[in-house]
């Protein structure tokens, strides 16, 4: 493990596929950064429960939040925290082969592992949640009204730390077998983007769109 | 409970804005349908673990496949099988209200809870096997060499039956506190679609790009 590197051990190396995988902190990073929806896992009563919420990346560390009342917001404590893999997925694409069996999709995922714990400092909290606005717009918390007391005690931030984390990824064409090559399929590659579409201005909304607001263009 | 609804139970029944559940067998179909990737979650050594994967949905039954080394696939055995949560979630918009506090984003995503175990029955691992090509493009499994007895030997499929399963769905615009009406921001809604491109054929591909495949349209 380098700096540049996140920590490789048993959890964070795939059983299958590893030449896919990596752990470097610039290609995780950089799926995590062109992302907005995670899938948190956790346990309850013995089960899995994965849910869909927003998340920031601040540096090493993962925010998520949510309402104080939330099942994944109660189990996180201060002081013992809680187990969680968070998840984030980009599909880029259907790699279409002659045979079923070669099928795939192309795609850049993250797995973080660890043990999230609720964010009771002040300071810190106002940096989570600020930053949990920025990754659905970059700089969009300096053009709205900041969370107050009120907003703020309803509101529940847990932090993970990067540590046993891994990125996986899939490009290119397709693989397909030798033997299949000439049989009379189509095969090739769909791309898959995620677009925006024009902003829709609400009724109340009385100023032009910001430059930032990601409208009309390709998320990558 | 109605045999138009799934079952209602504590597991199913969010904590936190019930009235964006829905456990009516249509809405919860037409969102695994709309999808191609769900995350699967089961519990490894006491922790959460949260991976990216494709499924397909035939009925009341959700299928998964793998290589027959993967982690979950050995993890589910045909007697016991494996406790799993199944969500699939489709971002459908970000909404920007004038306070950081109110904003959100537009969303569908179907939960899944329960017990998958491995399918052995030959003619179920077909079924399921087509189910899972059918799932990238319609009717694609009539279009490709199935797979052999070696193929199929290296493969593990499993099945969910869906049972304990929820929908959960933003739609619509702003939600703003009246208090904040006039401050001197923008808000509205950005909307997010997932887009398919132009297919990129292979250089074995000798015959033309069927009707079915997604491209150049907005997919749902």
């Amino acid at each position: 493990m380098s700096d540049a590197s996140y920590a490789r051990n048993a959890r964070t190396t795939p059983t299958r596929d590893r030449e896919r995988a990596a752990w470097d902190k610039e290609a995780v990073n950089a799926i995590l950064d062109a992302g907005l929806v995670c899938h948190l896992g956790f346990v309850a009563d013995g089960a899995p429960v994965v849910l869909p919420t927003i998340y920031a990346r601040v540096g090493e560390r993962l925010y998520i939040h949510g309402s104080t009342g939330s099942r994944p917001m109660r189990g996180a404590s201060v002081d013992q925290g809680m187990p969680v893999c968070v998840t984030v997925t980009h599909l880029d694409g259907l790699v279409l082969t002659k045979s079923a069996f070669n099928h795939s999709v192309n795609y850049r995922s993250v797995v973080a592992h660890g043990i999230a714990y609720q964010v009771t400092d002040p300071d810190e909290l106002t940096l989570a949640l600020d930053a949990l606005v920025d990754q659905t717009v970059p700089g969009r918390s300096r053009e709205v009204r900041p969370a107050n007391a009120k907003e703020r005690a309803a509101t529940r931030v847990i932090r993970l730390d990067l540590d046993e984390v891994s990125a996986k990824s899939r490009t290119g064409g397709t693989g397909e077998d030798e033997d299949d090559l000439d049989l009379p399929y189509w095969a090739g590659v769909v791309p898959v983007t995620t677009a925006y579409g024009t902003p829709e201005p609400a009724p109340h909304s009385t100023v032009p769109a910001p430059a930032n607001l990601p409208s009309s263009r390709a998320a990558v």
